[in-house]
């Protein structure tokens, strides 16, 4: 039977900010990705998102990300790969001491935004990040961009690794994302964004693991359901990708 | 044989700014508080201030602060009992993923600046960074005022605690600190500073599990040399708490 | 003919995320208060804002907080008066730079939660604060609690002062707020402060110069057109501060 | 008479953080670039080297950075020229404020680290960096890399600029800067930095109305020394940019 997880960035709230529709999204996802106070997230909203997530039982990652709060984490930013390595195992450790408290186990990391893209492409930085997982706990799984330095740097570290394919990007014939900056690069409809993960998930030409879902924006819902929906019709199970 | 724990405040630089000479202090003392970010030290400070701590043999514990940057953690804020729990349990798990990568097993945790003045004084406060501590990992050591509510907080929570005296202040015949707005309430020889610590540690009027000596300051080493060796003089064994 | 202004805090949107219906209520207000990147607001916000306020003719004022992204500067901080007199010159420089560059001027100060608060019941830090707004421009006004301390520097310092009342608060017979731990302390209809707005006005036991009516919460609409309609209605008239 | 302005980076302290020696390196130079707060500098360290430069006669500017204060804005970060924009005009407008509450008059704008780095080969950026010192008043100086894009931005928006060389690095026979990574790139003997100063001031190749000076650094004194004195003897007169 064929098998996939879906992941949805959360805990990406600050202070009296809120961001993302966490606990409905809960109950669509498998794996949660919880900003770590970074790029988003305080420590608060980190232990809150932690309880939340272990109450509906879906699986803890990190989400790290750079020291750009005002950027959201989204500016290219030329952190060396020690800075690298070091800003990650700070981040998982913190969020860690959450999940630990509250008597779970954290399953993954993956890494965000800027830093999750300039990984894709760099193996050095990659490495670095695999390291400071594999540094915590080498049991971690590390979510990377499908086919990317990430991915690979992990495995390379001795990481079990999720190849992440989105459910609202277009992929070119070659396995590559459309880039944004082309037509047709993002899928605005629901049913259009599940039949697309129905088809990376069968096809296997872009290695999917796990399908990255949004949790913000007034129409994270819809998606979430059509997504869900769809693959229980298709029957492919649903399911996190550490209880594979 | 009496003994007692010499422990210092470092980690406390932050990027390119330096502060402390906690390299060569780390010669004199048993135990290091290593700060978390949030009042002072970055990542890569932690990390390389754990390594040191670790290469000489020395206990670490996590120093969490306020956020306040700028005010390095001294200035007092009303933060909630919540937030304090939330604030310290990031701070020690950010410090504990430096720890474990390096090998290492956390000792205990101070709190610092005006975190630990507020904790000395309210029970409540000092429930909540018991707590975290705790939830951490129960065999942690949890380092207070001699004599405040944050010691009588950790007992109450199943820690083991430290009572911490300073050795460049001195105290009232009740036992407590003289205030600083008081004429001779700071210590500036370190001859008077080690027979100050004699003093406590014999006497027991004051609870003296722990000295906390200064790291920075251009007569940081001297104070540090004077008391080592007056304890050693004395048969005083200079010893890490957690070792007890 | 009496005349009262009504101001907004706003501007308090912080990169990703958005607090606060600002351009919405600017059609109800004569003064917007705008953050200045201490307790939130950053440069681009502050730009975006004043650009808003100025095509709606209100009246432009900075907002000034206390360093506390996290707790949106509602948590008491000690700062020493010249730390209160540096970080409010600072932010009010910041936000002089936005107006000056859209083309505008600007009219007032009004200090932001925390800060507000504390200087409401503190001379000297009030004496700080009114000194860096008078630093700034001797013009410009300073909003304050009515009858406090902040609205007595500033009288003392030679600058103009607005004493302000709250929409959604009640006063005791003495003319101070009620204590929001006390039943009835709060305002949820906006008929009723609509109402209690006329009565502050036309009464005079607490001075009433601006009125302040909140931006974000579902509501914040409705209380801005209720309240506004009935001073058109009492003919009172709804003029901004700087332009008595 | 040939002349030349001397200037150096300076506010650069944070918080208890000390760096550089800005009293004593102010006898040396004609004008002082002050950090703003974003990546060095806080707003009572603004005020206290605003009133020093003030005191001793130099002209004072602002040195805004990127918001990166862990990387002291060393790390280039691709903001956009927006973005770069609105974080300049807020820092100069923040710096102005003291320099107004202190008697004096801003002359001149020079960006910071990865700031100015990036700014002299990004037009775009430079151009975005021009408008907002532009908008705070159009008689402010824009020092840039000798020959850079922020020189021409600075020059089509309508500035006066100032050309600056840095008296511890080489040029190459094309006038560019030997790049740090290749040997000779930098000077560490005070007497070759004071010779290179002379022959660039008089030479021509490259334009050098400015020359940065360090000012922190066991040696910056020695240097600072050693210019000045070689400058003096060969005749060319140390003056502000702005007294030109």
């Amino acid at each position: 039977m064929l098998r996939v997880d879906l992941n949805c960035d959360m805990g990406e709230s600050f202070g009296v900010y809120e961001l993302g529709r966490d606990e409905e999204i809960l109950a669509y996802v498998t794996s949660a990705n919880i900003a770590c106070g970074f790029h988003a997230g305080d420590p608060s909203v980190m232990r809150r998102t932690v309880e939340m997530a272990l109450a509906q039982g879906v699986a803890i990652g990190a989400h790290p990300g750079l020291p750009d709060l005002v950027g959201f984490g989204r500016r290219n930013m030329a952190v060396s790969p020690q800075e690298a390595y070091d800003m990650t195992l700070y981040q998982i450790g913190a969020l860690n001491a959450f999940v630990k408290a509250s008597g779970g186990k954290m399953q993954h990391v993956k890494p965000h935004g800027a830093l999750y893209n300039m990984a894709a492409k760099d193996a050095e930085l990659s490495r670095a990040i695999a390291e400071a997982v594999y540094a915590v706990d080498p049991e971690l799984i590390l979510y990377g961009l499908s086919g990317s330095q990430l991915v690979k740097a992990g495995e390379q570290t001795g990481l079990r690794t999720a190849h992440e394919v989105f459910a609202d990007r277009t992929y070119q014939p070659d396995g590559t994302l459309t880039p944004r900056t082309e037509p047709g690069a993002l899928i605005h409809d629901p049913a259009l964004a599940a039949a697309q993960v129905i088809r990376l998930v069968r096809d296997g030409t872009v290695l999917a693991d796990t399908v990255c879902i949004h949790g913000d924006g007034p129409h994270a819902l819809t998606f979430a359901e059509a997504i869900r929906q769809r693959l229980q019709v298709q029957n492919i199970m649903v399911i996190a990708a550490g209880k594979v």
